[in-house]
């Protein structure tokens, strides 16, 4: 086990069922195993439907997950960092990965064999548990976005990705926000065409005194972002999802 | 036990793991507590949020699950038929439902002690496993749905809906359809405005020959169809999805 691997393992936020949940001689034969790889911009780590040996944690940096058409465009599913783990529930889909994923920027990983865990997840109800859970939060975040999709138009849709960038949520004070990624992948995460994206930000400016320079942006007045945003959602601000 | 409700949690498509790998005592008591129930059209099973105690299986009808905006707005999430279950997902919630449930129609249904599920999900390790195939076969579809919404155009959309309603999706014979329930329903299924879902329909009917009277349809042309809309798609027709 490398240190840095045990460490992130204990630490990282989905992957706590791991460390909580496992078993002793299970968490023993994973720390022996883990792999701690660094990747660089563009890595393809699998493709939809690859057989699938490993299942992955961020460490540092971005991965966004993906599906391709035939015709060769892509949608993004999800864009993941520190802490979320991906490939895993190819255990639950005869170990073929059900989507693509990619690192959109230098990255740094712990790579964990996949078989490992379904012996655990078969052998262990409290694993098992853990990961029902996990995944009906996940079920919830898809049914939110598919919400959002139908029910938000596209510069809500911006402003509810910013919403939850703010570093002080509670908070009216004036923010300010670093975009986590380019905003080309901002608006593949958030399902538009660039061109869409760029009238909705200069709608969604105008509308709540929002300051853009770059990927650095100020937001002046939370309640007005807020009210904007969140009449379209099912949930209240700050929603904590 | 009715024996209709036994019959039908026999046989219905998700609940086989009910069955399949339920304990004989899991097992004896839900055939007890059962219940048959016959809801009218628009009966609410439950809002989003409400303290949950039981999940439902769907015998006869169809049940539409939804989330509401602030502002008064529904997104369908799933629409649902016989031998679907719903509700059962509030087990790792902390008990409460994370959407709402209205019949759409006049439904027959089985009405089951969640309680009794959550029991029987934490002890039998095969349970647990059936219950997380479930869940990552929906999560699957979530992310094709997403990926849908993201790649396709409206006339698309409608065309793989039709297309998942073929009879005999191998043959290239003209085929007829029903649409299985009213057409307002099922653009908000697709995730579009009336008047849009009505665009786009005249749209593909002109692309694709489709022929449509009311309710029923008419594919003259399947690989025409299926071209129009699969090459815009991660996955090649019959899909089976």
């Amino acid at each position: 086990m490398t240190t840095l691997a045990g460490h992130a393992i204990e630490h990282s936020i989905e992957t706590n069922m791991l460390t909580k949940h496992g078993s002793p001689d299970f968490l023993k034969t994973l720390y022996k195993q883990a792999q701690t790889i660094q990747v660089h911009k563009n890595h393809i780590f699998f493709l939809r439907e690859d057989k699938a040996e490993s299942f992955y944690i961020v460490l540092h940096g971005w991965v966004k997950l993906f599906r391709e058409s035939i015709d060769g465009n892509q949608a993004v599913i999800d864009v993941l960092t520190a802490g979320h783990t991906f490939g895993e529930n190819a255990l639950f889909e005869n170990m073929t990965y059900p989507y693509s994923a990619e690192a959109v920027e230098t990255a740094q990983l712990i790579k964990l064999p996949l078989q490992l865990l379904k012996n655990e997840v078969e052998d262990n109800p409290k694993m098992a548990m853990a990961m029902l859970k996990t995944m009906s939060k996940y079920r919830t975040q898809q049914d939110m976005e598919l919400e959002h999709r139908t029910l938000q138009n596209a510069p809500q849709r911006i402003g509810c990705f910013l919403l939850k960038l703010l570093p002080h949520p509670d908070s009216k004070d004036p923010q300010n926000i670093s975009l986590p990624y380019d905003k080309t992948l901002v608006s593949s995460r958030l399902g538009m065409q660039p061109e869409t994206f760029s009238r909705a930000l200069g709608k969604l400016k105008k509308e709540t005194d929002l300051e853009v320079k770059g990927s650095q942006v100020t937001v002046t007045n939370v309640d007005k972002l807020a009210e904007f945003c969140c009449n379209a959602c099912s949930t209240i601000f700050p929603c904590g999802d």
